[in-house]
């Protein structure tokens, strides 16, 4: 028996999620059968972080425990291979025989993507949450530093979740502003029309995070960035550990999981 | 009666191309039924290049003529709502009487994109052709180069086009190479796991040019760049004017119709 580490990226649109569901097809589910292929026999596979539907990843992590002798590379292109265009392998690499990508992982780092201006371009509609209104940038950066350090994050626990524990320690969290007719990648983006900044991205690492928690902290952001809420707001909210006073979940499709580091 | 020029962005994926055709969704069809609820009467628009099935345009211009009295703005977002989210209109600008999109164009600019490398990222999967043997750089852009000039360029031209004048001036054709793990876009790009320059992006300026003959010099530059032929056949191939001479035309989902350009 031995332990891989598989990174993998995917476009979470058509999915309902990482995790296997009794109906609808899950990254986890396709990469288990997809295994299944190679070891001949039932595959378990563990994700550093279950993203919801329609929640993207670049560098999501998973472990596996496999006694097939395959070579690396060779399950590398094989699973590409079996796997459809929109689930990609990035990486396969041999581990410790105790690793497990979600109880070793150090740190997560996920990134939510907002498109802040008039017309939201043909190539990035599945990719970013459209804000067409004007947002205080500046009271949206002072709210997201606020949540650096180890807080109580219940206030951004999704209802109903089982999590008892709901301390966690966010190392960074800010926004980068791009311009609004950046044409950086290999699908280049549309010029848009819109006013205002343009392309708002929020990139967060922590030692983890609670269901929701990033969506419901970009939700609040956002609402602060509106002027319905002081950016002071944040710590008191926080501090205040009740659901229902944060802001509004954003959408799944502008967020990614960017990278697991592991020690 | 006033002209306005409209310009778009598109992602043409699920589209029989620009022009209207007896089957199928085309974005000149889309657009002229969005602008029929304004005008209130059949709408003809002229697109300034007739991108076929599955080509995408980050600036393709149209010209239309309306008795409707809507401002450009009004028109911008009432346009924008009309249509499916993978057409936008980027601008709506008055232009002179006799503009006319196609006949008035002085330049167009076309890219194709090239995955080199083993692994296409989820997110590009639409807008790249992959290609993922080592390729010869430098022969490509020295075959590329060689196209800069006037030139008859029937061997570029498809099978029964009707055109007669195959004669076109190319200002400029490049290759430039983004990196690997490039993460330029809104829709941050995967990190892909393959070898080689990565990503290249083939750009080309002239006043013109023939059905499929952006796809067919790609083609023969990536045969170039594997090595079945010389960077130096080029120009041979140009002078021969026979397109049983010329590359396999490549895919249509790697090139945009970047821009037009007008006095």
């Amino acid at each position: 028996m031995r332990t891989l580490k598989l990174t993998l990226a995917y476009d979470g649109t058509r999915f309902v999620g990482w995790q296997r569901q009794a109906a609808g097809e899950s990254i986890q589910g396709l990469l288990e059968e997809a295994l299944v292929r190679f070891e001949g026999a039932p595959v378990t596979v563990h994700g550093a972080g279950r993203t919801d539907a329609g929640v993207h990843a670049l560098g999501q992590v998973a472990s596996v425990q496999l006694t097939c002798t395959h070579a690396a590379d060779a399950l590398l292109r094989g699973l590409n291979a079996a796997l459809p265009p929109d689930v990609r392998v990035t990486a396969v690499e041999a581990a410790a025989a105790d690793f497990h990508a979600r109880f070793r992982a150090r740190a997560k780092t996920y990134r939510y993507v907002i498109r802040n201006a008039a017309i939201v371009g043909p190539f990035e509609r599945a990719y970013v949450w459209h804000v067409p209104e004007p947002l205080d940038l500046d009271a949206m950066r002072t709210a997201a530093a606020a949540l650096v350090g180890t807080h109580d994050f219940a206030a951004f626990a999704s209802a109903g979740s089982e999590t008892a524990d709901t301390v966690r320690s966010i190392s960074a969290s800010g926004i980068r502003v791009l311009e609004a007719g950046h044409e950086g990648g290999p699908a280049p983006q549309a010029p848009t029309a819109g006013d205002g900044p343009g392309l708002l991205v929020y990139e967060v690492t922590g030692t983890g995070f609670l269901r929701h928690m990033v969506r419901a902290i970009v939700g609040t952001l956002v609402e602060i960035g509106r002027g319905w809420r002081a950016a002071s707001s944040m710590s008191t909210l926080v501090a205040g550990r009740s659901r229902a006073d944060a802001g509004a979940t954003a959408p799944p499709h502008g967020l990614f999981l960017v990278r697991v580091d592991y020690d």
